[in-house]
């Protein structure tokens, strides 16, 4: 027998060995152990098995296994404000000294004060403004090492946890389930698409090139003779509500498949995922629970969830409900579980 | 013996089976078969090598591994000009009727007039406005059908091949080669981003996500109750020159470690990937070979290769000299063989 016929005499017999090995092997593994069974697991579960069983008629190829997550309350918490507007706020303090002329102009002038309700009332395009103001002429890396330290410094006001911590386990787990079943995951936020940038790989295995957020324009240029790109105090993108959609066109180029949210920030994106033909899912996070996390929805100034939250019926999106649906939070407990210091 | 140990045994077995296959069966096989040896070849090969080898001083962990490319001269053909510049120029024609005005505007009145040099004059900038022009209040699904259908059905003016058949054979081998060896392949072109989308995951296996071009603006909105994206008349990105280290940053966010291009519009792409700390690879096609495909560099209106060329030994850009590095140009064969009609 050739060489080649043995070889591949060989890799015959290894696959049936494996294969039998597989089915002797199988048990169902629960890929969402964090998730409490019900309604929602169970149609997530089975949205996934349909679109990439081979075979089926909801299958869906894997080129087109887009699915889009929000950050701020959808990946991690957003309480007691954005965690991007508490760096800002610390870089404001920081860089202080050296503008004088921020003790009568706004929101500078109320950051200084401690009230950072001005800085928040403009919402995302104001929070690009403000790091507009003190970012530009930095460059693109000095950027995001200031945004690592600051995130391996910094702890939460109240839980004392590193803001990587306060991430949603059950989230985690979604993610992992969904690539693990041949899903690309995207970041899709309305926060800086540089901040994100300095944290998405590690906290949650989104590499860079699939994080889409808000931006400021850049430069190329040479300083000292070395290339580098130089961030301009110009906003690119505010991806936000309607700009959610326009950040996917931009930088996706395909319509999700999947996407997930926590308020009305988020349902054009929802909107525009489950407009499509075929199978789509839309997930919408209500944040119910006031002991184990933070509980609000229409009348918070963060994270308002209002006008999503009663289109989900009409429009198929499935709703977490956090208090009945997980088993727990964070990967390292809850927010009443968390040491006083 | 428990099924859980039975089963893992099996597997085993198994794998040391395909493996013994494997060994049985290696030969080396060459990975870029129309590429003649020699030290471009060579170059190409010992650094795919050392920067996926495991131990080696040059390895590049997996996620690193970013690969960018031009299109217009570096992945197809672009004579006798840009084919975005021949489908802007059909449209224009298409849509004439509806534009009376255009008989007295330039670049429109020259375009009619049957002379497209006013239309290629004003370079990467100018052929976007005439895609918005063309283009405004149209849907991205419409304006990726509209393309589509021009890639089905126009013919290369002197090749008669779909504009999709002008493709470099040996780069769609150096394609495959740097993602069997885990490299992210990229175009970041000039070129329009939705015109590249259109074809290139067909093309050249590289999917919308993770192509970059020059862009207009978007907005979403609502037409007859269903959601749209409708192309603005207004550009966001031109991603040439200075402009590719930008479209990098914003849609990638990592430094590529390998870049290729074939003209000026190039220099700032390379410079900014072999800038870079660790393994960096600067590739430049020159383009050598006028029997097979056409020869251009410094004097060329289109693809001008000038400043990149004599910059690349100081760089250590590797370049291509197309007549002797290549066994052939296209999958279907070269210039001098297409046929008259």
């Amino acid at each position: 027998m050739k060489s080649k016929h043995f070889s591949r005499a060989l890799v015959a017999l290894g696959f049936v060995l494996c294969s039998f090995a597989g089915v002797v092997a199988a048990q169902p593994t629960d890929p969402l152990p964090s998730w409490n069974d019900g309604k929602v697991k169970q149609a997530i579960i089975t949205f996934v098995n349909k679109t990439t069983k081979s075979g089926s008629p909801d299958f869906v190829p894997r080129e087109q296994r887009i699915a889009t997550f929000d950050n701020d309350g959808t990946l991690w918490a957003e309480k007691p404000v954005y965690f991007q507007l508490l760096y800002a706020i610390d870089k404001v303090r920081q860089q202080a000294p050296r503008h004088p002329e921020w003790k009568a102009k706004e929101p500078f002038a109320s950051i200084l004060k401690g009230d950072s309700r001005k800085a928040l009332a403009g919402g995302k395009p104001a929070l690009m403004q403000l790091l507009a103001a003190t970012h530009t002429g930095m460059s693109g890396d000095e950027f995001r090492q200031s945004v690592k330290q600051w995130l391996a410094t910094a702890r939460h006001p109240e839980t004392h946890k590193h803001y990587t911590e306060m991430v949603y386990q059950p989230m985690l787990e979604l993610l992992n389930y969904l690539r693990s079943n041949g899903y690309k995951t995207f970041i899709v936020s309305g926060g800086g698409i540089d901040f994100l940038r300095a944290f998405a790989e590690k906290t949650y295995g989104i590499p860079p090139e699939q994080v889409v957020g808000s931006s400021l324009k850049a430069k190329f240029e040479l300083r000292d003779g070395k290339p580098v790109i130089i961030k301009l105090p110009e906003v690119n993108l505010i991806d936000d509500k309607a700009g959610k959609p326009v950040g996917i066109y931009q930088h996706i180029g395909r319509r999700p498949v999947f996407a997930a949210g926590n308020s009305d920030g988020d349902f054009e994106m929802l909107l525009w995922t489950t407009s499509g033909p075929g199978p789509r899912f839309g997930l919408l996070l209500h944040h119910t629970d006031a002991g184990r996390e933070w509980a609000y929805d229409k009348d918070s100034p963060v994270g308002r969830l209002d006008q999503a939250l009663s289109a989900a019926p009409r429009h198929g999106w499935t709703v977490i409900d956090m208090k009945k649906d997980w088993k727990t939070i964070f990967p390292w407990g809850n927010r009443s579980s968390a040491p006083t210091q």
